[in-house]
């Protein structure tokens, strides 16, 4: 009769359990309403359909002018302007109308009346706006697949204009108590009853794992009238736990009903109590039989139902709430306030790092990106980087462990291994990525604040790179060549032909250390031209899609950008030249399992194509590793 | 206007508000179902309605016999038992006849056919039966009033028979959304328009924190249009959220209608983001006005919404999953099973104390009662008294931190001491008991494992108890003078009238140390009485209500006991004595919180009364203290 009972401890079986149900029946999909998704779980990634702020918008109470009116004031030369002509009053908030580049705050404004305002000091362009696209940029993906959904999700998803979210049906687990002795709360218990109470045991625990129990009537010790409850709640539910009947008795029937429907994968764990628990599976789903007295119940619930629930709903599990990281970057803080100072974390060589982003308060992106929060004390000027930091988690630790941090050069590449590699982990592997440009990226990790560093590649040779890495071996995966070039509006109507007219126009810029501005840099070096006669030369943007939707917002005229991004927001291109991008990685990392499953993503076709599909891109060395060894300096 | 701004630090600024606010409208009662009661907080105590089990049945598969006729087996002279008059077959949970009282596993009988069962060794009375009331006595207090109701909270009531439990119930919280700019997320945004994702980011939140969101409609900056909504949402729920406006704006108008219609308490906290948060009230409930921005609005929604709605639905919160604790007691342990050992937990100068519980399986009230559960890996034959254990918390370290610990000698005042505590104290303090007697609980007291311990009073001089406090000084808080005799059945049909007639009957005895026991020892000791000639003298119960219990379902004709308990069960009683009945404390302890809060109520009249009506006691010097200094020794 197989009831012999095994002795597997705890760890052992799940592991096996968890691995052998791993195949089993996916969870389903569906539409829903983006206020109806709380806690569930994202099945694809959510783009933004808006961007957010969509116009320019002021940063703060005061006026709107034109930079260029305000160029001559200073102290000895107190600059009148007009209202409505050469400025307009704007709230927070306010949109800035086309005519006008820059606020000025109102405490900086000396006077205001008779419909005039005096000011002292010029206004630098773009100075006090909130750009379009400051906290998402239209088309962007705001959140990946494989995430449980928490309030700030939604509201980053309203704030985008989505509407309906595809995510994982509710996982539903049938609860069929068993025995004769049993009897509801509502009968009058005689000498021999007991008063059945482990399925609301069970239901209130299933509700705390995020899943939808379902409890079926009290079956008496029969195996056929169990075998069938079990039949229907297989058809019906995700799930099923059959509560007690699990041991050796004489009446015990749940191990042979899922023999002969199904498998038995264990029956008896090193546990105590609970020691009687089946671990099975039928008609592509798991069952489980639970013991029936209560605590065992409640131990066999919450070591090993909790976990597979977890596991088939894509969710993860984690006590801490707060862990001890490495600042990766300097925190300014003022003596006034306590900061709540978000980050990202990444795992990197066995220590926790922690990167501030963004920390607009109107940035609703800083909730959903952030993986945790670090509280700067009121008393406290600041937190110098290097140090240890105390941090409050807003995602699960084991989804950090399971992270790639990637600190450099912004490409749609990225995003896409990002997805790619989320889709075909199952949610298992994620890719982060804070874009500072190609320079500070691969100077991260050197320092170990980042897993990989996305970057336009020079030869290592060059004085750039090789100088970072004198005392380990990095490697390089190539990704593509990709055409660099100017970025107009469509139709190209200010005729833009090459950098040579590209300067004289309004440019918005990229930050120090990326391709675009190298390029950029070079050229007006070679040319000797004063940066300052740039107009927007100091307006940086820090990746080519904010570039793209700034030009498609008609606020500049053109930019040095890449082709796939230009195409994206339809806009016009004007080829300068090539370069590799490719990925930094050190050498010793190659074998982490989350860089083996990127390589995976990388190498295969579907990736290809949909990069092929972008434009712009030579993909003939996709995929290959090249490794440079310390001794190579 | 009142526009300034204020600069309050967070934790001040909270701790002002949540002590304004204390008084505001309470929450109300409503009786519910048991089985909807997931989550909610209980307002009174819940006390049990049947036994569990509520009837004699055993533990092991085996035979039911008459412990009597096997008293004479042996290896040397194996028994043979006849079926239906020697001893039945039963399996697990199978009830015991009234003719039998004790179980023999099956393991130990040598053989069974032709209806007898040969067996080589005596039975000892009521092995191997889970006795009436082993889990759950009838009438005991099971969940405490404002405690947060989780599953196994559930299964227990259902196994007490508990039909309807009173909850307070559920907190309103309404949201408004302010702003001439919002607009929904189904209308097409313009320049200008805002895209209203706040009220849904709080209305996550909320659910998270246990309590009813209410959206109501989008408000314009109208002065009268957000009165008008706010008194309509003050109407309808119990406390209300303004959804920006809250800042020092020309049409920021959030300060001026909560300081008209109520009081401002706080405007602006020293945290960024998020300074410009309201903190008020209006027609006794509370009203917070929230920052527009949505980081800003979420760092306020963590920090002062969330304890505030603690704080009024009498939750507690906290981050700890785990605490380190001292083992109060050695766990002996398998090396066959990973064990999940129950716990309780005080904090006793400065030190977690985990004390081991009944751990049966079968026992839900094991899951109730416990404060956390410690791991017994399964390579580890036992940890010792003493040594430093990781608990995983099953109730809030709060609500653990002011919990009186209290090991000692059970009687109904000090169940009476831990309502009137918790609901005088609103939830704020707790008494947590463990009966070992009175002798153990002085030992327990003496090592610092416990905060009291309710004990019988002989004199401190007596050799008993002084030897235990030679270095502290010792405090004791008298309680009563109580009836101490001889509990029989109603009517006395077996005319017992003292000592000599009770020990030639079925008794029922209480652990070493109790002072039932100690009358019981003395008598028998100087009577020159053998133990083993008395049936029952082994069957040891370790409360009053068990051993009446045991008496009024005739599993035992009499006992030693007191006389409230007697008479709570409608038996019988005859006087033999009178003894004090107080708590001892370490007299440097008398001036903690949770000690003064508790010597408040004993000397508090309800509370007298209520120990008054269950008679049998002499409350002349309730309430006094006599502090004992070590040099008295």
């Amino acid at each position: 009769m197989g009831k012999y009972l095994m002795n597997i401890p705890l760890e052992d079986g799940l592991d096996q359990y968890l691995n052998e149900i791993k195949d089993l029946k996916k969870l389903e999909g569906e539409f829903i309403d983006v206020n109806d998704c709380l806690n569930k779980v994202t099945c694809e990634p959510v783009y933004s359909n808006l961007s957010s702020p969509f116009y320019n918008c002021s940063a703060m109470d005061g006026i709107a002018v034109k930079a260029k009116s305000t160029f001559m004031a200073n102290e000895q030369n107190i600059i009148t302007l007009k209202e409505n002509i050469d400025y307009i009053e704007v709230d927070t908030g306010d949109p800035i109308p086309k005519d006008f580049d820059a606020v000025i705050m109102i405490e900086d404004v000396l006077s205001k009346e008779n419909k005039t305002a005096k000011i002292y000091k010029p206004a630098i362009p773009w100075q006090h706006i909130r750009c379009i696209g400051e906290d998402i940029v239209e088309q962007e993906m705001i959140i990946p697949s494989f995430h449980k959904i928490r309030p700030q999700d939604i509201g980053a998803m309203i704030s985008a204009r989505v509407q309906n979210v595809k995510v994982f049906k509710g996982f539903k687990v049938g609860i069929i108590p068993t025995g004769t002795e049993l009897i509801t709360k509502e009968e009058t218990p005689k000498v021999g009853d007991i008063i059945e109470s482990n399925s609301k045991l069970f239901e209130g625990l299933i509700v705390g794992y995020g899943a939808i129990p379902v409890i079926y009537p009290i079956v008496k010790d029969n195996y056929n009238q169990i075998k069938k409850s079990v039949l229907n709640a297989l058809d019906e539910c995700d799930m099923v736990l059959i509560s007690a009947g699990s041991s050796q008795g004489r009446e015990d029937y749940t191990h042979d009903i899922i023999a002969e429907i199904g498998k038995v994968l264990i029956h008896g764990l090193a546990i105590k109590p609970g020691k009687p628990a089946i671990l099975g599976y039928a008609r592509n789903k798991p069952i489980i039989g639970i013991p029936g007295y209560p605590v065992s119940a409640w131990v066999v619930m919450e070591n090993i139902v909790r976990p597979t629930i977890n596991k088939l709903t894509y969710k993860k599990c984690s006590n801490n709430k707060y862990i001890a990281a490495k600042l990766g970057k300097r925190i300014m803080s003022s003596l006034k306030y306590e900061e709540f100072i978000r980050v990202k974390l990444g795992k990197v060589n066995g220590e926790y790092i922690a990167m501030p982003i963004k920390q607009g308060a109107g940035t609703i992106t800083s909730l959903v990106n952030a993986d945790g929060v670090i509280r700067v004390s009121q008393n406290i000027e600041g937190i110098a980087q290097g140090s240890s930091v105390k941090v409050e988690l807003l995602k699960d630790i084991d989804e950090i462990n399971k992270t790639i941090l990637a600190i450099g050069s912004h490409d749609l590449i990225v995003d896409l291994i990002s997805s790619e590699l989320t889709k075909n982990s199952l949610g298992q592997f994620k890719l982060n990525s804070i874009y500072v440009g190609s320079e500070q990226g691969i100077l991260a990790l050197k320092n170990d604040e980042c897993n990989i560093s996305p970057a336009h590649l020079f030869k290592l040779e060059d004085e750039d790179y090789s100088k970072y890495f004198i005392d380990e071996d990095i490697s390089i995966i190539k990704l593509a060549k990709r055409t660099q070039g100017i970025i107009v509006k469509k139709g190209n109507p200010l005729k833009i032909e090459s950098l040579d007219e590209l300067v004289k126009y309004r440019i918005v810029n990229r930050q120090k250390g990326s391709a675009s501005r190298i390029l950029l840099d070079n050229f007006i070096d070679s040319k000797n031209i004063k940066k300052s006669s740039i107009n927007g030369y100091k307006r940086e943007e820090s990746t080519n899609m904010s570039v793209a939707k700034t030009i498609q917002n008609d606020d500049a005229d053109c930019a040095i950008g890449i082709y796939s991004v230009s195409k994206a927001f339809g806009l016009d291109f004007i080829p300068i030249c090539e370069h590799e991008y490719g990925i930094l990685v050190k050498t010793k990392n190659l074998q982490d399992d989350s860089i083996k499953k990127m390589l995976d993503v990388i190498n295969s076709n579907p990736f290809k194509q949909k990069i092929n599909s972008l434009g712009g891109y030579d993909l003939s060395q996709c995929g290959e590793v090249l490794k440079y060894e310390k001794s190579y300096n």
